[in-house]
């Protein structure tokens, strides 16, 4: 028995088996969820039971790792990757990750090789969650007034978080931090998880509906946004949760400073702009009301036809800077992160930090 | 007794008593309340049970109308109009039709007097709508596709609606008419309640979270948006539900044409821009979850701090024009409307359509 033993806020892995934190109970219950089939992880991920783009390529990852050491079929290991890559088509992390696997499934290496790549592939994204952090806090002065929006904390990566890992490295390092939320309808990522996040860490918060963030900065009550991503293109574009791109507009209208922050994993050079990236559509239900373990009430009624994204893109041009593990990027220099591999252009390892 | 009868789709006035449409409600139950007392009306007011300026203001106007009948004391009904009032500072139209009795308290004529008034007001209100249908047509082309926030339906107005009043006038006498509606959170009047609305006048529509009309814009999918507005300023800078705002300064990013749809009697010429308008806060529950008649559910942490303004203020530069039940407008165009009436700027009740 392996005694590998991995553990953060959202996933814990031990005794050879992976549990989830069930994100959709919070942040009422915490109910952990052992993920013992292909089948449950897939239905976890599209349930958002585990989400942010880091998080459940890490979880995939983890999967896959001690799937290989139980299945030993190189056949049905691809197949199930395939699969589980399917689960989420627009957060390119997932796909990322389970490509290592894929290759190295082609090598024909021993099969305790994708526990030690998915062990990496944990530790390495807290490493990165660090790393984003630190290069963030530089963007943040004493006293800012920080708009976020979903959920990119200890929920969705291994680590600290991306946007949100800043917003806490912020709080610890200058004074007077203070945050509004976006509650981030339909699934209120923000209101659920951003803010019990926010309460843990006991940083002073203010929820919002979605539509009130113009409001805000129309006052000057916003200094600077920062959002995660689920998968950044060759010229900036980039996915993120629905309602990022409307506050991106907003913040330009405003002058209001308008940051990304996301590991390497989500950047996707195969995917020239955003046209390329393929939109998730979800059920209508999640807009005609709203749905938790003892609840399900619908407040629209139950014929309406609903139009329910579960991401837009926002274009470079929108973006006053990325914050990468790598360091400060503008639109323009992510293309020097870029190197010819696979007939993909990923991620050079070797690139070091860029200063704007 | 009185053999008045009024019936509007969420108010109904008969053997001198005032029923209400329970909004709140909608659009699972249709319950009708009986307002009796000054209390009643208030309370029934601050929780939305009616809504929509004009028919706070025409329900306001019915109450006092009869209850001058039935108390017959000036300096009551005086302090129970200031109560009334004082239920909805943002909105003006009640203010404007309750300062109507007012005058006539100072002028000591009959009692029965206030009811004529009232109903003068529930019978203008409808013909108000028309005309603003029938103005409002004009700016719609054949398979529009229109974008409409909150509700400005028969359940805001004794009539057919404002903004809504021209999206149901333009399927009749249009072709190939489309709506989406943002579900207007946090007390969601789009989700409940227009879509209510449309879905009984059959008209096509898909509902959509708020953060979500800036990417449909970015795809073409918006061809116009008609709002309603709860108090118009001298300059042209209104109050509306929040979001308003946010879709203004969308629309003009996107290079979509964005209407305010109102009568005169939301028109403030008192306030010479918006700084001046009062903007309503409300209670953080509503943004904390969601309530009904039989459920109520927190999402986020009980503890949140939340910031929820019932109104923004949009300026005029973001309106492509004004469609009021005078004729088309633009925002400089508003302040031919006024004349000076009793240290007041008010409508001019002699003025006449004035093409953008």
């Amino acid at each position: 028995m392996s005694t590998i033993k991995l553990s953060s806020d959202a996933l814990k892995f031990e005794n050879n088996q992976l549990f989830l934190l069930n994100q959709t109970q919070l942040p009422n219950t915490e109910e952990w969820i052992l993920c013992d089939t292909p089948t449950k992880l897939y239905d976890s991920i599209l349930q958002l039971k585990v989400r942010g783009a880091p998080l459940i390529a890490i979880a995939a990852s983890l999967f896959i790792g001690k799937y290989a050491l139980q299945i030993k079929n190189r056949k049905t290991i691809k197949s199930t990757i395939d699969y589980l890559i399917s689960s989420r088509p627009t957060a390119v992390n997932l796909q990322l990750l389970l490509q290592q696997h894929l290759a190295l499934l082609s090598k024909e290496t021993e099969f305790k090789n994708h526990l030690d790549l998915a062990i990496q592939h944990f530790n390495e994204d807290i490493e990165l969650c660090q790393k984003i952090s630190r290069y963030g806090v530089e963007i943040i002065k004493d006293n800012d007034i920080i708009l976020t929006h979903c959920n990119t904390g200890s929920l969705a990566t291994a680590g600290n978080g991306t946007a949100l890992g800043i917003i806490k490295s912020a709080f610890k390092t200058k004074s007077g931090i203070s945050v509004y939320v976006d509650e981030t309808r339909p699934l209120l990522q923000g209101a659920r998880l951003t803010a019990w996040e926010l309460s843990k860490n006991k940083i002073p918060y203010q929820l919002i509906c979605d539509n009130m963030a113009a409001f805000l900065m129309k006052q000057n009550k916003v200094n600077v946004i920062v959002v995660g991503a689920d998968r950044i293109c060759l010229n900036g574009d980039f996915a993120n949760k629905i309602g990022t791109y409307s506050l991106a507009v907003l913040a330009q209208y405003h002058n209001v400073p308008f940051y990304v922050a996301a590991p390497y994993t989500t950047i996707d050079f195969s995917c020239k702009t955003g046209e390329s990236i393929p939109i998730e559509h979800r059920e209508p239900n999640e807009v005609r009301g709203f749905k938790n373990q003892n609840n399900h009430i619908y407040w629209s009624p139950e014929s309406s036809k609903v139009y329910n994204p579960a991401f837009d893109v926002t274009p470079s041009e929108l973006v006053t800077g990325y914050i990468l593990d790598k360091g400060h990027f503008s639109g323009k220099q992510l293309k020097s992160l870029a190197c010819i591999n696979q007939n993909t252009l990923r991620l050079s390892p070797n690139v070091t930090s860029i200063q704007l």
